[in-house]
């Protein structure tokens, strides 16, 4: 099963001029060395024997790959797919390929496979998958490698980040609630050891203070993971240890879909005895019974800043301060798992 | 922002003894040619300078990377992560890593990019983006990087593959329509360029004729996608055009919760008025308004299944006929979109 494929010396001789010529007819940037007539010739052999520029020999020459690493929590995670769509929009514009990795920061083999990309040479890195106080990519980042985080962001300033607007988001979920009459509202939260949990969580606090809303400690559940299971986990907790509650403002649409299972279980009705609100309108939220009430982030448009971004980087331009960490603005849906208080 | 890593050569200077013999050291397959006491030596000071093998040097002296090539077709479908999952898993147990590539076969990019992933050297391809009529997984094929199909398969026999069983799941849904009353059901068909689309819709005119359904031309649509959009589009048609059927057998679930949204929206009873089949079981359809009756398929196994055939292949066996072309068993989810005629 060897491998036998059409090489630089194949065309060359088959055209009879020396490798270097094939070389440099085959690259845009320096077929201008070449008489327009045998860069002709040459493009059309290397077309006619099917001749691919070998990628690991093209890599040690100029040590790039026109990869970028797309590095994932979870792929399971409806609110990726868009990103990766915004991100991979532009890379192709730009002729690079974007290649996913699926990896959660508390994996054992993250970093083994984060170590493997770095080592098999993409040109940069988008992460949608690091905690807080993750060293790895500011590691990669010291090492020369170009990375952008997106939808999350690192306690290290010096990463540059496209975020959703966390806190606005918070503000008008809580100002919807009160609107409807809530007053006391439970804040199911997501893992502190993530910048978007940890964000809304204190969004969540400050507003509601601000707000009037009851602000008892013990009307918070931190979930470990950002999941559905975890959502139903956490609703129960709440449920077994509290009551009077009319609402719980979810971290994201996932543990929001568990809440609402856990509460149907139980025999409460979502939204006309307890309300329930997500983050991220992820696709298929609005075909939910009930449909989810919900902030809308711009997901793919939040891909393609990143990876225009990182193009920028890569180009070797230097971010201005005020382009490292873009901000994007959010917006409340209103759909149907959100009530008047009876 | 040139990279500077760790080479063998620092390594060899670092612990004084020749490149090759740092490079016999790391290699588990050659370490014991090297006394123990040097290859200790040897592995502390890689560890110390954070050595990392050049993957590109590496790739060009063994013509393997190490690196698999997952193509899918669309990666907003939920059916793919689970699968997804079951390859992870299998590569991982065998040191190697999973990138991803989103693509889909009647995009223009879609020839560049596979070209890509092989000029980059991919040791191996699980492909579940592919048509019927594809040749340019033969061609790969042919060029000796080995190859296998997930969740659909080319027309060539030669081309190895991991399917579900498509016409037990059609035969289960129509047993279940029938056992409910029905005799008069659409087929809201897929693209019959894909295995998938034209096994399922084949399957279900054999079954709907031996079991004595009204087979009629007209009861049959055809999406040109597998998605709700299309769900939508052709439920309107068949809604449009015809009377007097009283279920929709869709191909898969994103065509099924289309086809929903279409009913609710012209205040047709799902499934009082009207039953609706799904195909997948793909997470997420079980909070659907309404919980979608289905096939469930085995997304992680089959995933698991296809990587376990690629590795045997990279391991240079060759696969019993009865192993090219695995087709995984199927069951039927009845949930509460389907009811019985009224």
């Amino acid at each position: 099963m060897a491998r036998r494929r059409t090489t630089l010396k194949d065309v060359a001789e088959e055209v009879g001029v020396h490798t270097s010529t094939v070389s440099r007819a085959l690259n845009p940037e320096t077929r201008h060395f070449i008489r327009p007539e045998v860069a002709e010739r040459i493009l059309a052999v290397s077309e006619r024997l099917n001749y691919r520029p070998n990628a690991a020999a093209y890599s040690l020459r100029t040590n790039k790959t026109r990869i970028i690493g797309v590095v994932i929590p979870d792929i399971a995670n409806p609110v990726f797919p868009p990103i990766i769509r915004g991100i991979e929009d532009v890379l192709s514009e730009r002729g690079y390929l974007a290649i996913l990795v699926n990896s959660e920061p508390h994996n054992a083999r993250h970093g083994a496979v984060l170590d493997a990309l770095q080592s098999r040479g993409v040109d940069g890195l988008i992460m949608a998958s690091l905690e807080l106080g993750d060293s790895i990519i500011r590691g990669m980042i010291d090492d020369g490698l170009p990375a952008v985080t997106v939808n999350r962001r690192a306690e290290d300033a010096d990463v540059p980040s496209v975020t959703n607007d966390e806190d606005q988001g918070m503000r008008l979920i809580l100002e919807h609630l009160k609107a409807l009459g809530h007053t006391r509202v439970a804040n199911l939260a997501g893992p502190q050891s993530i910048s978007t949990g940890k964000e809304r969580f204190e969004a969540f606090r400050r507003h509601a203070r601000a707000m009037g809303f009851d602000t008892s400690e013990d009307l918070v559940v931190f979930s470990q993971r950002l999941n559905e299971a975890e959502g139903e986990r956490c609703a129960a907790e709440l449920l077994d240890a509290l009551s009077g509650f009319t609402a719980i403002v979810a971290s994201n649409d996932r543990l929001a879909v568990g809440a609402i299972s856990l509460l149907r279980r139980r025999g409460i009705a979502c939204p006309a005895e307890m309300s329930v609100t997500g983050f991220n309108d992820m696709p298929m939220v609005d075909r939910f019974e009930p449909p989810l009430t919900t902030v809308r982030v711009q997901q793919y448009e939040v891909g393609r800043l990143a990876a225009s971004m990182l193009m920028k980087r890569l180009d070797g331009g230097e971010l201005e301060p005020s382009e490292e960490h873009i901000v994007v603005p959010v917006e409340l849906v209103v759909r149907a798992s959100t009530a008047r208080v009876r």
